[in-house]
Order: structure tokens, then sequence, then C-alpha cells
């Protein structure tokens, strides 16, 4: 799993980060279901990028049908909405990945840091699917309206998870989509990806950046 | 205050981080006081780097006499023994600078985050030392021995603490360093800096790379 028969489903996937997904996986050869609770809305969306790509590899569907269709399914819906929709597609998605791209932003003051309990999203969403599920998470940090561009994206991608096969499809998935993907250990991390993003917030206001992104540096040992 | 007049204090100055610290910052012009629980040990350290460095800008004494002395205090200590130690500076430094650096790895699977119940180390100091001592945090993402050497360092710091102020000193010592400090945001932001050393030790091993770090990317907004 993880090459171009791999069938991929983004929730929410008629929002801006959903959009850019669904467009970087389409263009990388994956077959996409966009999944929206309105299904005309993703049947419409699917239907505007095929025309603007060439081709037919999108269609739309409501989120659990999506999510039924797909055996990767990215995550892409705001915070507030995310329980419930965890709940709806967690009847179809037992031993599939789940790649949950939520930041736990908490309105007005999205520059400051908020976590869930649990300590990060992607393990809440792990206690809450269940462990059948591969939950992987990733795409916290990449701004949404960079991702919708045929354009280099300066920003690596921290990609969390318990499962190393599904980190590692995740990874190939991400660098298919023409960022850099690295692995960056357990689940339990996420709360670095997630909890970055409310710095990088801050950062793009106060330096006047548009869409600050990381970068992980460093020399490769002499072998 | 924080220009060369501005008297430094490193706590756990004869560690690694510490005296990368403390050559840095004496390298930059500033009065430097080297703190250890040994203080003869911080004594023979601070005449040691005056020797490699030349001059006498480098004192040294107890970790308490170090914070005594000092208007902005560096902790540069295990978190095994960071409580006791803020205990000990705790009497010595109402109304200065205490700019924590402390990781909160737990041995020995140092790859995996874990945080205090306070969320961070940072505000764990700030509860302890009250609210009348400016906490900052910084430099947890850099390799103490980068900063040792007289070499750049590709890596930003993350400079986090609720005193606005107290905030823009640090990043002007830590410019001084011969780094990059970036307004991060409320001391509630250092979990990101905190929790990303984990995530950095994994790169390192998984990535085989000798002192991983991060960079904050993005293009500046047109004017």
């Amino acid at each position: 799993m993880g090459d171009q028969s791999t069938v991929v489903a983004v929730i929410g996937g008629t929002g801006a980060l959903g959009l850019g997904i669904a467009r970087r996986l389409a263009l990388a050869g994956y077959p996409v279901v966009i999944g929206s609770r309105d299904a005309a809305r993703a049947v419409a969306a699917a239907a505007e990028m095929n025309a603007a790509l060439g081709g037919s590899a999108i269609v739309g569907a409501t989120n659990s049908e999506a999510a039924a269709r797909a055996e990767v399914v990215f995550l892409a819906v705001p915070f507030a909405s995310h329980a419930a929709i965890l709940d709806e597609i967690g009847p179809v998605v037992s031993g599939k990945i789940v790649v949950d791209t939520t930041v736990p932003l908490q309105p007005p003051k999205v520059s400051t840091v908020h976590l869930p309990p649990e300590g990060s999203v992607a393990v809440a969403t792990q206690n809450r699917l269940g462990s059948d599920v591969r939950v992987v998470s990733a795409l916290h940090n990449v701004a949404a309206h960079r991702l919708q561009k045929d354009e280099a994206v300066d920003c690596d991608v921290l990609v969390c998870g318990n499962d190393k096969d599904a980190r590692a499809i995740v990874v190939t998935l991400v660098d298919a989509m023409g960022l850099r993907g690295l692995e960056a250990g357990p689940l339990a991390n996420s709360v670095v990806a997630e909890a970055l993003t409310s710095v990088l917030i801050g950062i793009n206001r106060r330096y006047k950046i548009d869409g600050a992104g990381i970068r992980i540096t460093g020399t490769a040992k002499p072998s």
C-alpha cells in the first residue's frame, strides 16, 4: 500500500486544507474521494478539480461514503467538528489508516497553544476510534493556501504514529504531494506539530510572514 | 537591559549546554557568572574559559551566588534536578529574568515526548518561582556540542514568555550568541520547543543526522 493504486479519501475535502490535499494527491496519480457532510458539494468540488486538472480521478461523496471507499483516510476538519466526524466515520475505518491533520486551535487566541486533555488530538483520535484503526498524524504546519497552488512549499511535514508501517506509507503520500515527510515518532509526539501551528500563526503575525513553516536542519553524519 | 553591561548567570554552567551558553555570551561581550553546585568546579571552568577566550569576563560561583549576582539567569540543568535548583535560586531571583532551557526528557525513551503535569517545564517554573519572576524559555533545540564550537548553528531559537519586555531582552541575548531568536508567544507555547527536542533526538537517530535543529521558513509579505 502507498503506491498509486491506493484509494485515498479526504474527509472535510471541500475546505481549504482538504482541497489542497486532494489536489496534490490527484496530481500525483492517486484516486481521490472528496468527502463532505453535503454530498452535492463534494461532487461539485470533485467535478471542478477534475476539470482543472484534466481527468476523472476525483469523485465526491458523503464523509462516511468517502471513508468507506478508501484505504487511507485523511481528516481535514475543524477541531470543533472533529469528534462528531470521528463518530461518523468510525464504523467504516476499522483496519484502515486514518491521517489526522487536526490542530486544536481555540479561538479567539489561536496563537496561544491549547491542547486537549488527552495531550494531543492524535491521541484523542486513537482513543475514540479504537486500537484497530491505524492513526497517523501529519500536515499540521503546512499553510492550506500554499498547498492549493502548484508551487514548492518550504515546510517539512512531521509524521507521527504508533504503527511504523502506516507511518511509512503516510510519509510516501506526503512526499508524493511534493512535500518532505519526516517520521517523527509515536503518536504522543504529535503534540509538537499540533502545538507548533499556534506558534507559526503568532510568528506570521509578528514578523509579517505569509505562511511560515518549519524545516528540520542538520548535517549528515560522516559514514 | 540586554546590552553588554547586563550581568548574566548560567546555572548548571559546567554542563555541556551551560558551557556553550557561557562561552557564546562571553564572546559577545557580556560579563558571565558560571554557577555550579560545586563552586570550585565553577571557578575552574571560568578560569579555563577565560584562558581560552583571553580576558577575565567569566567568574565562577555556587548556583545561588551566581543567580544573586546576575540580572539575567539562564537555567541549564537536567530535568531531574530542576525543581531542587529552582528552590535554591528562588530567594535571589525576584524581579529578575530567568531563562529556562530545560527539556523534560524522561529516560530511557528520550525520543518520546513526555510533558510535566503543568503542560510545560516553563509554566511549572513560573508557578514554582512565583509571579514576580520574569520567566522566559529558550534554547531547547540547539545541540549543546554545536554551541561550544565557533561555528554557525543552523537552528532557530523559539523564545516564549508572558512578559514581552523580558522576551525581547532574551531574543537580544540569543541573537548575540550568533543564533536567531524568534518571539514565539506566551509561556504556554514553550511546550512546542520542549517537546520538539524529543522529536529531534528521534530524527537524529532515524536519519543519521548529527544535531538536527529547526528553521522557521516563509516568504515576507509584500508591503
